[in-house]
This record gives C-alpha cells, structure tokens and sequence, in this order.
C-alpha cells in the first residue's frame, strides 16, 4: 500500500488494542458551485456513477482471493495472477500487454519465537520482508526497548549482542492514521539495529487495533549488514515492554526466510484507446502482488479489480474517450517497486496526462489526493471532483499518490491517489486477517465508479 | 466464562467481520428512590466505593498474567496460580484453605489444516477441549456446510467419512451478545456430525470480530465416539464456505491434543470472618484457571483480582460483616467445571445467604444478573445495587449467574454474577488476545467497588 497521507478523520486514541469504535468521520463542508467547463460532462458522469449497483467488483475480487490467494513476488501464484488478471482484461475486449519484470524472490519460511525469563509466554510475530534467518537452532539474547530512535541512540553502548524491540504505537491525529511515522521503525529500525551490533531486531505490528495478529512488511538493510528482523504483535510488544520494565527479559527466536535468485514476473498493461489523443496516458494503476499472509484482499486486490471493472465499465458504456485509458497492474509492489521501475523504464517516454493508483483498500470512496505543491492543480481536480457528488467521493487534498506511479513524480503527469474511508485499513494491512469477507461488495463498486468516473473526465477534460 | 445473558445493547449486525463500531449504551432509566432499609448502608457503600480510584487489581493482574500466563487445569502453570492465590489472600491477612480438586488434563498438541481443492489456502484453527487427534499423518476429507442443526439433519446422509462445518455466526440482539445460540454448535456440533459417521468437525469461532484469530471452548462427546475437532477463526469458515458454494472443497487436518491421566488441582478459598453469623456465606467466586491460549486476563483472570481485591477492600476498611464473605477461586471451570462440583460437595452444607460471580471480563459494570424467577429476590437485589448510583452499576435483572456457583442453584443462596458493558468481551473470549492490554485498569478497579459494595450488603442486610 501506499504510505498514509492526510484524510479527515476526528482524534481518538484508544488506551487499549482493542476494536473500539472510531467516532463517525464529520460530514463533509458544502461544495461550491460546478464550474461550467465541468458540468458539461456530467451526464456522462452520471451514466458511469450508476456502475455503483452491482456487485462486480467483488466477484472479480473473489476469483482472484479465494480462487488464488495470496501472492508475493517470485511465488507460483503471483504469475497465475497475472494470467488471470490478463484473461479477465482480455474477456473485457482490451489488448492486453504483458511486460517482463525481474522481481526478487524472498520466501517467509518458519517464525518461532517465546519469552524464556523471567516467564516463559509465547510470541505471535511474523518476519519482515528482508530479514535474513536465525541459526538453525535459533538465538537467544536480551531484549532492549526502546520507544524511539532517539531512545536507540541513548541506549547505543547497550545493544551489542541484544535483540532491539521497536515498541512505537501507531496513533491517529485529525490527519488519518499515523501509518508514515510508525511503519518508519518497520522500515529502518532493524538497520539502525544492525548498526549497533543487534543480533536481531522486532517491531511492534503498524496497526492500532489488534487481536494477538501481527502485520508483515518490507525492511531494508543498506549501510549495515542484515540481521535477523520479525514484526510482533502489539500485544506481544506490549508484553515484552512491560516485563522490561520490571527486569531483564530474555527471548528465544527462530526465524528461517531466504532470499531465492530473482524471479521474473509481469505487469498486465491494458489500453482502451483514446480517439483524439490515443498517445496521451491517463494511467489506473494498483499492484497484483502482495505479501504472502490473508488474501491480499483490501492490499491491492480491490484496487486491482477496481482499475479493470472501471476500464471495463468505459468500454461498456462506450462513451468517447479522447485520450487512452491504460489499465496497469504492477507487480512486486510490497518489497522492491519493480513493476513502477521497469514501467517508467519501457514507458517513461510516452506522453502521461495522469495517473491515478488505488492502494488504499476497498473501503467506501471520499475523494482523492493529489501528489503537487501546485494549488491550482489541486483545485483542477477538486473541480473535476465535484462532480462525483452523488458518490460522495468529492473531497480532494494535496498529498501522496501511489507507491508505483510516483516513478512518475518527475514528469508533468498528474499524479492522484483514491482515498477512503480510512478506519479500518490497517487493522488488516499486511496481515493474516486481510481477507474477502472484509470487503464490502458496495463500498468496493462505489469505487469502481469513482475511478471510472474520475478516468472519464481525465481522458477528455483539457490540459488545465 | 459463563453463558451470555440478557444484556442492553442496540442491534448492530456488521457484514464483515471487522472492528466495527458498535453504538454506545443506551442511557440507564432514572432510578426509584433508595428504600429507608437500603439507604442506612448508604455511608459504608460510598467508603467502599472509593476504592474505585487506584489500580490495586490490575496490578494483581499483572503479577497472574504477565508473571504465570495462561493455565489450563493439569497445567504447572495453574498450580503457580494457585500458590500465587494463596499468597495474596495471606498477605492481605486472610486464612486460606486449598481445597483438593481432581481435574481433567488435556493438552492441545499441534493444530494445522489447509484447503486443498479447490484452491491450496492455509486454515487458521484451535483444537476445541475434549477433541481428540487425528491419525499421526493427518486425515483429509471433503467438507460438509451447514449453518444449522436441521441443515446437518438435512444432508444427513451425506456426512459419514466427511468433515462437517458448522458455520453459523454470533449476532447480538437488543438483549445482547448472541453467545448462548452461537456455542451450542461448538459444544454439541462434533457429537452430532460424529453420530452421522463424520471424520472430524470444524465450528466457526464464536465471535463477532476478528483478524483471523480462532477462539477455543469445550466440545463433549457423550453420545457419540470422539472425533477430531476444532474452531477454524469466522474468515476461515466464511472462505470454506464461500467456496463450498462453488463446489467441493478439500480439507488436511491435523490435530494432536491427547487427553492424560487426570491430575490434581485446588480450589482456593479465603474467608473474612463475620461477626454476627458467621456459618453463614457470602461467596465472591472466580475461576483461576484459563484455556491455554493468550493471558486468560478477562477470563477469568479478571474475575480473579477482582474478588480478592473485593475481599481485601472490606478487611481493609474495618467495616463490620455480619456474615462470612468467602473468596472462592475455582480450579477447571473451562473444561469440567470439577471445582465448582467438588467445592459443592465439601461445603454444601454450609448455610450459602448468597454467591457472587465474576466472569464476564473486567469490564466497566453496569450491574447485576439475578439467576431467579422470583421477582421480588430480583427487586430485593435491585434495591440494594441502587447504593451503587456513583459508579453506575445499578442495573438488576433476572438471568444467569455463573458456572461455578450454578452449582448451587437448587438451594436458597441468592445466585448472582456482575454484568459489564458486554462490547468486546467475546473479541478476545477464548483467544489468544485475551491478554493483559485489553484490561483497563480502571474499569476493573470499578468492578472491585461494585464486587465489595455488594458483597458488603449481602454480608449485613436482613434476609428478604
């Protein structure tokens, strides 16, 4: 997925890692007026809302989740994804296009863990995308805890030999979810370890609402040598904090990925060919790939077969199109960006007006960010926006796009993000519990109406 | 914990399994004013309810959770309970029996499963209590849905050499959580699939929300040979069956629990002498033991250190007791309920004026289940819990009490148990996110007001 961003949503900071409710976001303000350049195409826009009856989104999701499952990089099951993602746009009459991408291939195998003293408990933890293996008959060391990198610094003579657990609540402000600051410690923190002479590092799960579920994720070591790196739950980070407290706690920790040779894996490009400009781009992008944990429903399933039913629903509705709507479906999104690389590589030449990337789940569509400094960019779109009042999709900020299409962030295309509902995402984000049942049928066809609609008015809208 | 009761809450059926909100409490109808014979204790209860301040009990909780863990009967781990009970009630001054209690000892062993056609897709499951294992290479089987006894009853004869699921999700009601309807099918569903000849039974986790996290409970063969069986989390049943939908579906199974010679284990029993009556009982009951999945902090460990820190309160504040208020921390009430019988057994004869339950959690109270159909016992009990108005704990009604102190339902004791916002007590029931976090620390010191405000009326009024 791609880093959080700026959403509406009210403060609440539960004491607990429970499910405890969020208070209801706030009604959005009154929008002003349609501008007159806009309004013509809203007939047109309203003939593309109506997709939102239906439930075709989820069906295509559900032959994807539970007909393949999860898919990594380098797995079997990402290329039997691609296959299906290529048959589906090719049965949907596009000209499909097939573009060979080298992606690494890392393979999870086994994650034990347990606190031995000063009582032995359990650990429910996963390794990070990145981490290297334990010996065989796994480590055991001293944990350090530490609540920050400054706390790392402060403690730096005392880490040598020691497993560093990164203990970082994620929170939320009136911002959205505090996805960026906390997932910094999943990212770097197993480095900064690495650095001091850790054995091994853990990370408490990114996520504020947990049942005893810990959430995967990509760690990088480039200035220090790997070691191993696992996230744990937020219980179990919150368990080992508390016993820190009291005395010296000692854990005991398998861990068996491997990095396999690279792989080579696919984007599934798509074109429905615009009449008047068919070179200039408007790009709907999401990933195929996901981490091997759950179904990769919400994270980028919904976002894939929300890009193909919105292409699909234009050529249905056959209105005219005067730039190309170009479906693309990365892959190796989770741990490298290959797809986004080998794609700005082989495509970076051709002219893109815009792209828009859904990685943000399947939930019930507000609007969309917009990755420019320029405010009369962001209002162009929030003109464009309006538009979709009868989705509700209408709110448009500055912010980040997408995690692929931001190998775009030097060109002049428009780079845009669909945001939604953002409560429940990452109580299910890279982790076991990201699965169909969680997506809901109607908020996920409400975003193919978004997308479609919001590609419709990019492909034949002038250049601002 | 004991079977769900009536309790208030507002319909709120999600779609998905997710965190949802649920809607808050209705507000509590105004109170009838406190009856003369009532409001002279009014001065003792508003001392006692000071206690509400503090975090005496989670700290006891603490010690029970993060210093023993989870502690299923025949486990060591539930011995060290027991002593660490022992300990506490004498060092708050209290002489303290161990009463000898033979119980079950089961032991959970390895649990796997995946699906293997239609598609490979691993299975998140706990062995239920009392299952039994399956060969040593695992069994695989085609899996039979059905979300109802009549639907098992329908396709009986398609169920002999099959694994049979029971997929039928707990709702709530206006009454509250669904608990009752929905674990009828893990209690009884295996014995009723093995009577038709089945392999093995798989039951939906008997949860509202989850992330993919299996709760556990007794199953009980009595009628039928054992069989195999286990809780699959509700996204596991809901994947099973949506694909079930489409056509068969292949399940591996294995499951190791064994069943060993049974052991022995205590009940500890503390008491605060009265003055007045003192052979007659006010009993404070919780069970010590867990399922030996995450912390058993909300059950029962809650219920635990909240009737200690009940008992310790009254000893504390020198308040005069007419009868006897009894601790009794019952061994295997998850799995037998040996305790409960055999405290029965040993001191049945002993005048019991009333028993008090607490195994609903440590969360906030909000009042009183009376297990009585005599409304003026309920009306009796009600008068009295309106002395507790400053924490709100004010709301009696008839329903059930507990397991342990059930066994005392064909005597005059007045049975009771404490009622809690009942919100998110079966996200974690049984689960391995039972765990120490999920404690509030001041919610659980509410409940220590509103155990020893009680159980010092009950140890002072006049019999009704």
């Amino acid at each position: 997925m791609r880093p959080w961003l700026p959403l509406l949503c009210v403060a609440c900071a539960s004491q607990v890692d429970s499910p405890t409710p969020p208070p209801p976001p706030p009604l959005p303000a009154p929008s002003p007026p349609i501008a007159p350049w806009a309004r013509v195409h809203q007939p047109a826009v309203d003939r593309i809302l109506a997709v939102k009856e239906g439930q075709a989104a989820w069906e295509r999701l559900r032959e994807l989740t539970d007909g393949i499952g999860h898919r990594l990089s380098g797995s079997p099951a990402l290329e039997r994804a691609v296959d299906w993602a290529a048959a589906s746009l090719g049965a949907e009459g596009m000209v499909v296009t097939l573009q060979p991408v080298t992606v690494p291939h890392w393979v999870r195998g086994e994650a034990r863990a347990r606190i031995l003293a000063p009582t032995e408990q359990p650990l429910h933890l996963l390794a990070l995308g990145g981490s290297v293996a334990t010996p065989p008959a796994g480590l055991r060391a001293e944990v350090v805890v530490v609540d920050s990198f400054e706390a790392l610094a402060a403690k730096a003579t005392l880490v040598k030999g020691k497993i560093v657990l990164f203990d970082v609540p994620m929170t939320h402000d009136v911002h959205g979810p505090g996805y960026g600051a906390a997932v910094a410690f999943r990212g770097k923190g197993p480095e900064e370890a690495s650095k001091l002479g850790a054995v091994a590092a853990l990370v408490r799960s990114v996520t504020e609402r947990s049942l005893r579920s810990p959430h995967t994720g990509a760690t990088r070591f480039k200035d220090a040598p790997p070691i191993p790196a696992a996230a744990v739950s937020t219980e179990d980070a919150a368990l080992i904090h508390r016993l820190s407290d009291k005395g010296p706690v000692q854990v005991e920790l398998h861990l068996s990925p491997r990095q396999l040779p690279d792989a080579k894996s696919h984007n599934v490009i798509a074109d429905l060919v615009g009449s008047e400009l068919p070179g200039e781009i408007v790009l709907l992008g999401a990933h195929l790939d996901s981490w091997d944990v759950g179904q990769g429903a919400h994270d980028d399933g919904a976002g894939c077969v929300m890009v193909v039913e919105a292409q699909a629903t234009l050529r249905r509705l056959k209105l005219p199109l005067r730039r190309t709507v170009r479906v693309v479906l990365y892959t190796n999104e989770e741990n490298g960006l290959g797809g986004g690389k080998a794609y700005r590589q082989a495509y970076g030449d051709q002219p893109h007006f815009a792209a828009l990337e859904a990685d943000t789940g399947g939930f019930r569509p507000i609007g969309f960010s917009v990755e420019s400094e320029d405010p009369k960019r962001v209002a162009f779109i929030a003109d464009l926006a309006r538009l979709l009042q009868p989705i509700g999709a209408t709110q448009v900020q500055a912010g980040h796009s997408g995690a692929d299409i931001s190998t775009f962030a030097d060109t002049k295309a428009i780079l845009m993000g669909l945001d939604m509902e953002p409560w429940s995402y990452f109580d299910y984000h890279h982790s076991e519990a990201d699965t169909l049942d969680k997506v809901d049928p109607a908020a996920l066809q409400a975003d193919v109406a978004a997308v479609a609609a919001m590609a419709y008015l990019l492909a034949n809208v002038d250049a601002p």
